[in-house]
């Protein structure tokens, strides 16, 4: 990187640690940046910090959050009976923004993969454990990834929560809406069929 | 984006004002930033902040550079009768990679390009006629990108330089070294056919 100058070299090397920046793309935001005004900069520069600094994990659901307990567990308006499991604070973001579900959530912070060395001890499995033993809980709802880890995932939880006995679900596998069935993968053609319901 | 706080919100839309960065990877970069350790954060704030207030522009070649004449230009061991005309800080950085080349650069910070708006006027292109009158230079090396906009960016220095009565060659056209020819477009062959060479 001495090619460019040292501060260069080391904003380079910076955008270049983000996930999914290789070292071209990190080159050309580093360029960028310089190319602008200095507000620009600054402007990301404290957006950077003030995000890391102000934002937290909720202490009940373990999103990532600006307030504990956030915004949707501190509404009395939500329905605590029923918590969605997902992998991902974006996930349940995703499922926030459907305007769909009134219940709760819980943040996994990962799935269970063994190729990438992420076992149950990894995830807020424990979090979640602790909330259902209170006993306000009717439903737990499978929400991980419809991947081979975010499967294994679901199956590992509904194992252990066979012994609490709380109805837990998976939400359903099928062709997505406005997509075409020509170029959805046979799996989930399979599964589409399998979960057919009567009309 | 009021489904995540407001510091995270912030956080998404800046990295969204980047160049190649969309939506979705916004999100997956302030996710990114929010789980990391707080001095990884603080690191990359301040590689911004160093980057824009440390580099600026060589008053010679025009790149950027924290100092001023850049290290290329201040270089005495470097040859000033050869300028390399490129478009980008990048293209120089490539090119010095090469170690094949030791005259001078100059850059332009862009190509003509009438479609984005951008002109002759907007090109680096006086600080170059400047550099020419001192009678130093005897070749003019243009290496803008072989597209169209790099294209008329060189025929359009090459029909100004004429009258100075300089030097100007274009670098060659043809097939990339360890390419396959199988997969090289037609007007790459046909060019690379066009500048064949006896060996």
């Amino acid at each position: 990187m001495n090619t460019y100058g040292e501060k260069t070299g080391r904003l380079i090397e910076e955008f270049g640690r983000l996930p999914g920046i290789g070292g071209k793309s990190a080159q050309r935001l580093a360029f960028y940046i310089i190319s602008q005004k200095p507000e620009r900069a600054e402007a990301l520069a404290n957006a950077i910090l003030e995000a890391r600094r102000g934002v937290t994990y909720c202490s009940v659901c373990q999103t990532m959050a600006e307030s504990d307990p956030c915004a949707v567990c501190g509404n009395v308006n939500r329905d605590p009976s029923a918590i969605m499991v997902v992998e991902d604070p974006r996930d349940m973001a995703a499922y926030e923004r459907t305007n769909e579900y009134n219940g709760l959530y819980h943040v996994l912070h990962g799935a269970i993969s063994p190729m990438n060395g992420i076992g149950p001890n990894d995830l807020r499995l424990r979090e979640l454990l602790d909330r259902l033993r209170g006993g306000m809980v009717n439903e737990v709802i499978l929400a991980t990834n419809p991947n081979v880890e975010g499967e294994a995932t679901a199956l590992y939880i509904a194992k252990i929560l066979k012994p609490l006995e709380i109805k837990t679900t998976r939400i359903a596998h099928g062709v997505p809406v406005g997509g075409d069935l020509e170029f959805v993968d046979q799996v989930t053609l399979a599964r589409a069929l399998e979960g057919r319901r009567e009309i």
